[in-house]
């Protein structure tokens, strides 16, 4: 792909997020499956969920722009989807485990703020008012779903997993 | 490497993150050569010198643990590097790289949040207070580049890439 203009810049980033999104409905339920504590699976469900409402903004961002959804290969998120699953792999103690968790999930969702607060930014830019309305609800649920994750394991996945001997 | 205990872990995250640091330190000139933008540069620079003092204050930590620096290969870090080595292979206009140029360091930037600020998670709760004084250093600058980055995309490189025609 040419990319010559921001129009062109911000396409790609689109096509980049939402095959970043489609990675991680992908591989979200076998990391809800390795969890341990109920508190982290639940998050984890929830924010399957809210992934899979994120694609359909996505399309929706796309539809109006008269662009066909259509993904390109994320290298970003696909490197942290291999980091997470070294944890999955390897042999790792089950509290131990959900605290590792976490910090692949938190890697995960700071790759999308930062995806999602540029995407916003080029379309304030482009005047495209309802894009930036869409994106930035996907913004919102990012950031709230690393504090979630955050106090999940300062309260009680960490300490779990430092009583571990 | 089988992690057992939160220090396991904690000493794993840190080789990871040590390993990303170095990844960053080979790449970034690359980055600065292909920036178009003076501030730009001037900022990639800035926080080039930056990412060589944070691997220090890493050796500091391994080193009060007693252990020996050493690298886990961040895959994490080596896929964002892939993302943002297309916006330099691929034929991208240069008002228009720039852009591009900051959203994939961004994405390094968030990287580095989220793995710092699980450290110092983990340091805090292991009563590890020089480790956590030491991490958050490193913390606030990634922070403070990614609010940089910010500033010069919004003040200066978004506009000039979106009056490109």
């Amino acid at each position: 792909m040419t990319i010559n203009t921001l129009k062109d810049l911000y396409i790609e980033q689109l096509q980049d997020t939402y095959d970043a999104e489609r990675q991680l409905v992908e591989k979200m339920p076998q990391m809800i499956e390795h969890a341990n504590h109920p508190e982290l699976r639940d998050a984890l469900q929830k924010h399957l969920e809210e992934t899979k409402s994120q694609r359909k903004r996505l399309e929706q961002v796309f539809e109006k722009l008269g662009e066909k959804p259509k993904e390109h290969h994320c290298e970003g998120m696909a490197g942290l989807i291999k980091e997470g699953e070294e944890f999955i792999q390897e042999r790792v103690e089950s509290d131990v485990r959900d605290a590792a968790l976490i910090t692949a999930q938190q890697r995960a969702e700071h790759y999308e703020i930062a995806a999602y607060g540029t995407l916003r930014a080029y379309a304030q830019l482009m005047d495209r008012q309802e894009d930036h309305d869409i994106l930035s609800q996907s913004l919102e649920e990012e950031k709230k779903t690393d504090q979630i994750l955050n106090d999940i394991a300062i309260k009680v996945v960490n300490p779990d997993a430092a009583a571990v001997r």
